[in-house]
């Protein structure tokens, strides 16, 4: 079996994807050995027959395929024997839900404030690409002009967090006692926050800080081994 | 088997409970039938041994259970051969991320808006306590006051619909093909509100509506039978 994924990587080592990290702690959930193919922006076009855009991209036996859910659904598939990212539709569903509650509450209102750090982190021949795209993005803002109102931008994020402070107050993960793909697509957004962003997203009492602890414990302390700000030790 | 359930009537026979709904859709998606016992807010102490301090309240071969989460896991417990509520613990957790999702962020934003109309459509009796009691809530304001400011609620509450809009743009419902209890929960809010409210709370092209519909179509039309506001033919 060759298994290999390709992650999106910036200065230093900085993996700086949370859909990478999706499938990085996919992989880690089944128990599956995969060898990492790190690629700036600029190489995503290289990765296959070149019709990728996007990453993370999982190569499995000459396969290829790109997207983080469907490439959970495909190890799912793929490694029948090892433990389920989806043992049922509603644990499918409940991942969903809170990655729409992401996007359309939290993810949206971080950006601001994390997008200069975004590209202060890539590689400096993505950088370009980088300012460019996500300027088009913020409807012409600069990405410094951005960054100036991004403290308005985590206010809203801090009262989006609600559910997620209240349900990991009641348990140790999203998905109960154990960790599931709930948890790893909310982790996602603050692993890629502690790859870029220097400075802290919670308060030092916020329940969410020891739920990202766990997590980033979890898996011989995958999350924490990556470079990244060292905010929540 | 003697099966009964106590649920919160306000006048000409409305049900006003959004704790209520849920195990009223909780019974009917195991298709059992209950007795049910209609009570108002003064008429809660006098349930069982006097203890209970909210609905609702299911009464099993002599036996109480109080609160709608106990309620349903009482259920899955005791009648093991109907269809569960919760087949995993990630059906749980899911129901339970969107209880938090909607007391953190929907339920808070439509309690000005609503609270007049829940005095105005409580029966006469129990409109003293109610006024009092909500006032207290509203940290002094009155439940006129709050009406008149409710429209701001109700814009928040348009917005933090969004994760409940995206889900169930992509399946028919919150737990994916069939309903389930993160359904019930959800749809609970808005049962309430048709039964108190009398305008609309969605766009016409809200993808809310559908959805709603389709849950208020279950169960031989369970909450379409029930009085309230026709604003979803």
């Amino acid at each position: 079996m060759a298994l290999a994924f390709y992650d999106l990587e910036g200065r230093d080592g900085r993996r700086m994807s949370p859909f990478c990290w999706r499938t990085k702690y996919a992989l880690a959930h089944k128990g599956l050995a995969a060898t990492v193919k790190p690629v700036g922006f600029s190489e995503i076009k290289s990765i296959g027959d070149g019709s990728f855009k996007t990453v993370p991209v999982l190569e499995h036996d000459g396969n290829f395929v790109g997207d983080s859910w469907k490439i959970a659904i495909y190890l799912d598939k793929a490694f029948p024997d090892t433990s389920p990212l989806f043992p049922s539709m509603d644990a499918l569903s409940y991942a969903q839900f809170v990655e729409k509650w992401l996007f359309t509450q939290v993810f949206t209102a971080m950006f601001p404030a994390m997008v200069k750090q975004v590209h202060d982190h890539a590689r400096s021949e993505d950088q370009a690409y980088i300012r460019e795209s996500r300027e088009r993005q913020l409807g012409g803002m600069t990405l410094e002009d951005a960054e100036k109102r991004g403290a308005e931008g985590l206010g809203a994020m801090n009262i989006a967090l609600g559910p997620l402070r209240s349900k990991i107050s009641d348990t140790p993960f999203l998905n109960g006692n154990e960790p599931g793909y709930a948890d790893y697509v909310a982790a996602s957004t603050f692993m890629w926050a502690r790859a870029i962003y220097p400075q802290k997203l919670f308060a030092a009492d916020d329940p969410v800080v020891p739920w990202f602890r766990r997590v980033l414990d979890l898996y011989d302390a995958l999350g924490r081994s990556s470079p990244g700000y060292q905010i929540y030790p």
